[in-house]
Formats: C-alpha cells, sequence, structure tokens
C-alpha cells in the first residue's frame, strides 16, 4: 500500500492530538482516542500506524511518549527542517512569525523580497535581496521553500527556488505552478477555500442537492 | 453525479485564470487553456462546465467574458459575501489584508479578539470584543467565518460562531474541531502542510518508494 499524502496528513494529526494528550496527563492512549481528536476511524488509525511498523498493545493501547517519538520521526521532525520563504507581504509575515512551525522542528533560515524597504539583515530570520536568494539556498543545503509573493511574479520565483535546489515548495500564490520533474508543489489557495465554503454553504441553504 | 469539493475548487480556478486571460486580451478561450492554466485536463474542463450546463462551441470555444459571468453566478460571486473573522493574531491580520478577498467579492464585515488592546471600532475592518460577536453575526446575517484563535480557544469560539448563525467556517488552528450537523468546517493547518512536504521531499532524497 503506497503512502499517501492523506496518510501523512493525518500522521500529522495523531501527532498533534497526541502532544496536546500529553500536555492533559496522558500516558497511555488507545486507537479510539485518536481517532476522535484526529477525525479519523480507529480502524484508519491502526491501518496508518501498521504501515510504519508502529504497534500498540491490545490491552495496553499506545504509550504516548513512544508514539510521539516514532511519528516525529517518520515525519522527519527529529531534525530541525530548514526553510526559506520568498515573498515578506501580509501572508509571508504572518507565516514568519507563526508559532506552530517553531515548536515543530521547522525553521525559517531566512526571507527574501525585492523592495530594500523591507530588508532586515539583523532580524530573528533575516530579511535578504531576492539576488541572495540562489546562493543561500545552496550554501545552507535548503530543500524547502515557502512562496508568498504576488501571482506575477510565482512562477519566475519558484523556477529561482528549484534551481537553486529546492525540492519541495508550499505556494501561497493564486496560481497554479509548473514545477519541474524533481520538486513537489503544495499550493494554498487563501480565495478559492473560502469560495469553496461559501459554495456550499449556500447550496444547502438554497437546500440543492445536485 | 454529485458537485464534490473538488469540482468547485477546479471552477474558482477557471475562474482565476479565465480573469488572468482577460487581463492579457483573451476575449475566446478553448477547454485545453483552461485546462493548462488550470492545472486539469481538457476533458475534466468540459465534464466540469457541463455539469452546470455551461456549453461551449467546438469550433469557437468559449467567451471569456461570458464563462466568468457564469462561474461567478455559479460560485456566489456576484453578489458580496459577507465574512466575519475571529482572532486578530498574525494569520488573522494577513487575511484580513488579503488583496484576493476584495478583489474576489468576499467581504469581512467585522474582525473580534479578546484583547482590549486590539479593538478598533474605527478600522476599515473593525475590530470588536468577542462579546459583540454573535449579534453582529445574527445582525447581519453573516454565515461564513474564519476562525484564526490559538488552538485552546477554537472549538468555544466555533461553538460560538455556529449558535449566531455561522454555517460555514474556515479553521486556521491546528486542532480537529467538531461541528454541529448544519455547519461546514474546512481546515487549513499550516503546520500539517510543511510537515507533509517535508516527508515527501525526503522520502525521494532517500529514493524511498513506498
Amino acid at each position: 500500500m503506497p503512502v499517501n499524502r492523506k496518510c501523512i496528513i493525518r500522521l500529522s494529526r495523531y501527532k498533534n492530538a497526541l502532544q496536546r494528550l500529553k500536555a492533559l496527563g496522558f500516558v497511555k492512549v488507545f486507537s479510539d482516542n485518536l481517532a476522535d481528536a484526529a477525525g479519523a476511524t480507529p480502524s484508519q488509525v491502526r491501518k496508518d500506524f501498521s504501515l510504519f511498523g508502529i504497534t500498540g498493545n491490545r490491552r495496553g493501547g499506545y504509550v504516548v511518549d513512544e508514539l510521539i517519538e516514532q511519528l516525529r520521526e517518520i515525519l522527519g521532525k527529529n531534525e530541525t527542517q530548514k526553510v526559506v520563504l520568498a515573498g515578506v507581504g501580509n501572508i509571508g509575515r504572518a507565516l514568519m512569525r507563526y508559532e506552530g512551525f517553531g515548536g515543530g522542528g521547522i525553521s525559517i533560515l531566512a526571507a527574501f523580497d525585492i523592495d530594500p524597504a523591507k530588508f532586515d539583515e539583523n532580524a530573528d530570520i533575516p530579511i535578504l535581496p531576492l539576488e541572495r536568494m540562489h546562493d543561500f539556498i545552496s550554501e545552507n543545503d535548503v530543500k524547502i521553500g515557502i512562496l508568498s509573493v504576488p501571482d506575477v511574479a510565482a512562477q519566475q520565483v519558484s523556477e529561482l527556488m528549484q534551481a537553486a535546489g529546492i525540492k519541495g515548495i508550499l505556494n501561497f500564490a493564486p496560481i497554479q505552478l509548473r514545477g519541474d520533474d524533481g520538486a513537489i508543489i503544495n499550493s494554498i489557495n487563501l480565495e478559492v477555500e473560502l469560495e469553496n465554503l461559501i459554495y456550499f454553504v449556500n447550496a444547502a441553504k438554497k437546500g440543492v442537492k445536485e
């Protein structure tokens, strides 16, 4: 059975749920607890775990600490994951300040922009000229990039990232990017997400059943 | 054939691509053009359109202006969609300033927070005390909410929204929310998205083929 995107998303959710349960004092959990917390079914939880060789104990469940450790290992969270960001606009700045990343072993090493007014070499996350992105990425062996530039610049900056060695891009520009064969591009389009919600809310309101 | 989430996401993408093509001077397009711009196949484009009774002309293609209009109508974009936001942190502020919404007929009427230092009744998007959210939602007949509060507050604020009449929530808190039967909750979890990318980039690097 192949490991797909949805499976890995569930693993992240289990890990996050476990960290919350741990904070509440849980020492052991059962697949039912995790299913509730992560919005999956108990059999799905067990299937996901068995795929990665994680086994529980029918009577005793899973040991929270061990399970967190195993999930972090699978998700590559036991080493800090280096990330660069391009485009220091509203979304870019929010991501640079996003607390969920730091706690989760994700470190934005630097951000890049074309606006000199934004440059700040001494900030916690330095903001550097876009021309320096290529060398920075290759010198620091960064593989993951966040793209939060305006849509007209997105394809070009995405190509700059890939040419420098970036293998995975999280794209916030509302545009379909063409990646080369080696890179993975995941897009989050905020407007599309909202439109989607609006469509289904309106459809339900009208009683449309299509 | 049921209208599913993915189909509506594609319609949004077609619309956005069409608006870009229109800006470039296109008057007519073919399903192949749209497929390229939206990352779908031409037959998928035609199937999606026929589902909503949109027909092209085999030789002439689709008229860009008409098609934009039809898609906007389907997506409920011909009337302004009223939205409230709860949680004026980094992500919340970025969303309040997000230009993609305004241009797309989505209007954030007000934002709510519990921190008095953030209140600003006279801002373009007023920032009001959370206690006023219930009345604001019902008085303005708002159906869509954006939730960008910390995770510990998310379930509670989501329930407040639903109790006031919100039927669709776009949730940025990294937690699985339990909705009541009538509401749709879509979540964007930034950390999970990045973890996902990291997993697959690392898997490709190791040559893992699972």
